[in-house]
């Protein structure tokens, strides 16, 4: 079998032709690819910037893989702030003796995502480190996107509802269950996927969005906690509305988790003006990403900066950061 | 002993304050941290985009440590791409385990560099990993430059000078004697510095600079290939006049390298007109990092793409890429 070797990345030969052979064909870079930097055109003088390390393991899982996930994670970070993704720098640190299969086909799953999300792959790196010191291959993305929409936080006020584009918690749970750490069989699946293009759609056919969010590690509780502080708001969500896959909140049970803190790949939280609730939701119900999207609460003030969850039972009970509970290497 | 736990890197509560205790302390980030993306001015419709990790082993060494390494060599990839560097994005995988004083000086490091530079640091991410899945900390970097000189590439010509701008080797060697690799102890250091201010000078100097380069891994002579083959030129390089500093030539013997191919990272290759190469020298003797700057060759032909050298006794050989000489874990 064809492995990677150390000289792979020590920027001679064999990282030459790697990067003809294997990255060059696969994203069909158009910058001239030996270059220390790409020079690339940007129609705007806003941009928006963000960046993630992918260690999942494992690389390969029910709904996706590190290669889908490294882009789809990086599409929703420049989605969610208004922006239309353009560019993306990817990364690889790959262990010596990593099979060039696997390496080859994440590499296509990184081209396939980018293309169907429009973006072209402009820079890259590679490094090999030895056998041992890294596990099997993480990758970094930078995306770089044009802002077309403005936040609209500013607008935030009493009553506005809570969205979120579908289920919770699939992603951590398919990868405990990948992982073999759950104890039983599931058939839950990663909801990993790309949403530019349901944000865009919702962004166009509706002025009611005020802020959007990617809720991924940490899971949808820690992103709203954020969101709550940062705009001194309080939200309470109605534990009933929450959409969870009864697979999902079964496993969930037995695990001792809250479906709230597991993490999502493919899912977007929006709030959004009373009036416009209910265009926005069938908006996204449009996507098949979005189809099982559901009002999940309300901003109920805009002072105190908490988040809330009304129980089943009718009490509130205040809702803090991720904390304690460890499922590491799950993006 | 504070150390880093898997729970840093959960995306919840510790994630949150590992955030604002350590990177936004030493960073001074002003666009808001938590957001999914950072939202920048773009003062230019014409960027460069670099991108890499470093997984330089050990983590400090004698000239510089990863995190100075970092923003140096985005620095040195914007600069000699005709940029000026103005953002960077840093993402951090770091093993569960890892003492947080070490990754406080790291940290530190960047933000000296980075202020030094102008720089601002946008966006970040931190991953941590299972004890044993990574070799203490890798970074990534993505710089974002705007582009102030236009690439003169197509005006390079038979006669042109190939300068460098110090000694070659340094940073390659000062690596493997901090690894104890070399069987005996120098007093090697690395080369690593950001050369935007230098670069700049030059470019504003004069007019007669048709390419750059920055000669890392792979060294001076890869670099050179690259750019012999890129552009069809030939370049034959005067053995004599390379500058080797006599430790990293006296550890070249010993070991069996050849100081063009080992890693250099605070230099940067010059394609220079005839006319401007004296006035280029000047420019680049200014600097400390440039003060031993030498003309080492000249384009001879502009048609058969090889890089040869004349040795001391006269006659020319090829030089190829950097094959099977394993340093690895050097940037």
């Amino acid at each position: 079998m064809k492995r990677i070797s150390l000289a792979h990345g020590d920027g001679g030969e064999l990282t030459h032709t790697l990067i003809q052979e294997l990255f060059l064909s696969a994203f069909q870079t158009t910058a001239s690819p030996m270059l220390d930097a790409a020079i690339v055109s940007m129609p705007a003088n806003e941009i928006a910037v963000t960046t993630d390390s992918f260690v999942v393991q494992p690389l390969f899982f029910p709904g996706g893989d590190i290669g889908k996930l490294a882009v789809a994670g990086t599409v929703n970070d420049l989605a969610v702030s208004g922006a239309v993704p353009l560019y993306m720098t990817c990364g690889f640190i790959i262990e010596e003796g990593f099979p060039y299969a696997d390496l080859q086909r994440i590499v296509n799953s990184i081209a396939a995502e980018a293309a169907k999300n429009g973006i072209s792959i402009v820079a890259g790196d590679t490094k090999v480190v030895e056998r041992g010191s890294c596990d099997g291959v993480f990758i970094n993305t930078t995306g770089i996107g044009v802002v077309r929409h403005k936040s609209k936080a500013a607008y935030l006020q009493e009553g506005d509802a809570v969205i979120v584009s579908g289920s919770i918690g699939d992603h951590g749970i398919a990868i405990l269950a990948a992982r073999n750490e759950l104890g039983f069989t599931t058939e839950v699946e990663s909801d990993c996927a790309s949403l530019s293009a349901m944000i865009e759609d919702v962004q166009h056919g509706t002025g009611g969005v005020r802020i959007m969010r990617d809720p991924t590690r940490g899971g949808l509780a820690t992103s709203l906690v954020e969101i709550c502080e940062d705009f001194g708001i309080t939200i309470i969500l109605e534990e009933e509305d929450l959409p969870v896959h009864p697979a999902v909140a079964g496993a969930c049970d037995l695990l001792g988790f809250d479906p709230m803190y597991v993490a999502n790949e493919g899912k977007v939280i929006l709030i959004v003006s009373a009036a416009e609730a209910e265009q926005t939701l069938s908006l996204l119900r449009q996507h098949p990403e979005g189809a099982e999207a559901a009002i999940i609460g309300r901003i109920t003030d805009t002072q105190s900066g908490e988040l809330r969850v009304r129980t089943v039972f009718g009490a509130t009970r205040k809702l803090r950061r991720l904390h304690g509970m460890q499922l590491p290497r799950i993006c």
